[in-house]
């Protein structure tokens, strides 16, 4: 499968939803702009696009499913998280183009392509950064004394599917991200939902928590979800008609509470999905067979083997008729 | 042409270039991260990449030319300024594939998916943001006084060829900018040369620049430039054997001391080339019998005709042997 080429129709992208934010009596800076070019006065009083976000668009010539996947990121990330992986192989988004789907790949709300606005005069806060300590325990490749500066004296899980040596390539994708945006980021998905109609939502983390968010609220552009790792479960589920999956990887520790509570938040959802009448199934890696994931197996060593697990599930549930009330 | 599909071996991205920073002594804060979850402590003091561009790798299944173009945006922009029109036409990627270009398309530091760095700590000062108003006098969409809050009300130069009813969708796109980071860029662009070997460089604006500066100080890792109204041209030429193309659209007003230093200052650039015995091309476009366009020629309602004579350049000049010593 790895060297199928595949026939695309178009590549485009677009920046959807957002509005305008106008921002006053900021003082009129002088800066060299350019160098070699004489200082020029700066104004950055004015009107700035805020709250949109970046979709990458890729048509097949002769998609073989209807609707096509939207791959969404997940916090501190941006849509480049689907197009390789760090050590060098092919992402999920290639594969799902292989596969048949047509592919839609998000950047959220300032994050990468989507741009971001100036703080205080527009967001409320500075942005939070994530070290490459803090990424190596919360996703899961090792140990907090694990982490060492020198990429040869680290101790991963043992069993890791993360691509360790790999881990300071992978640390370049990371962008800063603000808390308290959620509401623009789905704003923001809701306008692509709109403009592009149903769609199958494969979500990582935050971004899978967004897709969980978008089937319950606007169930009409939905026809199935896919989270992985979610984190920021609605608290209350409705009969949405849209099949849900779940997928846990693998090193959860036991005295780790922030991963605790993500995964009773979730188990807690998908379990009143299943009692209002949805399908909501769980996909937990090590019992399936694929021990060793960290909390990115869309870039651990075995992601093929479980972009063909999301794929068989994708084939099996969507899309499928839908009950309830369009709400979008 | 617009139709033609186009058979695809790879698609993937990479981040390249650039060193890690290590910051320290920020207080710890605690804030909450995932609606719906427990605020939680957060320690930004660690090891961050910084620095580091990011690239989309578009391989033919069965390229026409040898060489790759490395589409090179200008700054304020991202990648995306490639992929599509505002007004929702093919981006010149597609042309280019569909050309039988192999296509990398970057976005240097600190813009989109290749991310930025907390400032004062690393980067030292904030960046620059691009007002929409002042993006519509600079980038030669209409006069100062044109420009209204309303779209309906704006007033465009007589014969724009951008596509002035999407102006407020193509702002969309603007992400802020850290002038004084041209050696930033350069050396990531550098490492990105260094990995895929020899280019094909067209570089719009900042970028048209640092592709001229490129291939005075790597002429063995590029086979051709063609830079579309470039700013930031070296100060000194240098026989590089590399063939150069200058583009220049239309809408340049006398009194501009902004524009007119910067054609002056790329003329001379030019000049100096072909006194060194370099190939150094310029197409006007009003000259060559396309009008009115904007600073931004491959989102006007003509790109694909510019497009066109772009292409026709580099297959008429690239590759071409090379004179001089290979310097990266």
């Amino acid at each position: 499968m790895s060297d199928t080429p595949v026939l695309l129709a178009r590549i485009r992208s677009h920046h959807l939803g957002g509005g305008q934010a106008v921002v006053q009596s900021l003082p009129v800076q002088t800066r060299r702009m350019v160098d070699n070019a004489s200082p020029r006065s700066v104004d950055m009083n004015g009107t700035y696009a805020v709250g949109q976000l970046y979709v990458q668009e890729y048509r097949l010539h002769a998609p073989r499913h209807a609707l096509p996947v939207l791959l969404m990121h997940g916090g501190g990330m941006t849509g480049a998280q689907w197009e390789a992986t760090p050590d060098g192989r092919d992402g999920w988004l290639w594969r799902f183009l292989q596969a048949g789907f047509d592919v839609l790949v998000a950047d959220a709300p300032e994050r990468g392509r989507a741009s971001w606005a100036m703080f205080p005069q527009v967001y409320a806060e500075p942005p939070v950064f994530r070290t490459q300590e803090e990424a190596w325990t919360l996703f899961r490749i090792g140990p907090r004394d694990g982490y060492a500066a020198a990429p040869a004296a680290r101790r991963a899980y043992p069993g890791q599917q993360f691509p360790v040596p790999a881990f300071d390539a992978f640390a370049r994708q990371f962008v800063p991200r603000w808390p308290g945006h959620d509401d623009m980021a789905l704003s923001a998905y809701r306008a692509l939902l709109a403009q592009f109609g149903p769609c199958l939502l494969v979500g990582h983390s935050q971004g899978g928590g967004y897709a969980a968010r978008l089937a319950r609220d606007c169930p009409r552009h939905v026809r199935a979800v896919a989270a992985i790792e979610p984190t920021g479960m609605p608290t209350q589920a409705a009969p949405t008609g849209v099949p849900h999956l779940l997928a846990w990887g693998d090193h959860f520790l036991p005295e780790d509470a922030v991963w605790a509570g993500y995964r009773r938040e979730t188990d807690r959802y998908w379990a009143a999905l299943r009692q209002a009448g949805d399908t909501a199934d769980t996909l937990d890696l090590p019992a399936a067979g694929l021990p060793g994931n960290s909390h990115f197996c869309m870039l651990d060593r075995n992601s093929d083997q479980v972009a063909d697990r999301l794929i068989a599930w994708l084939d099996a549930h969507a899309p499928l008729p839908r009950r309830g009330e369009p709400r979008c």
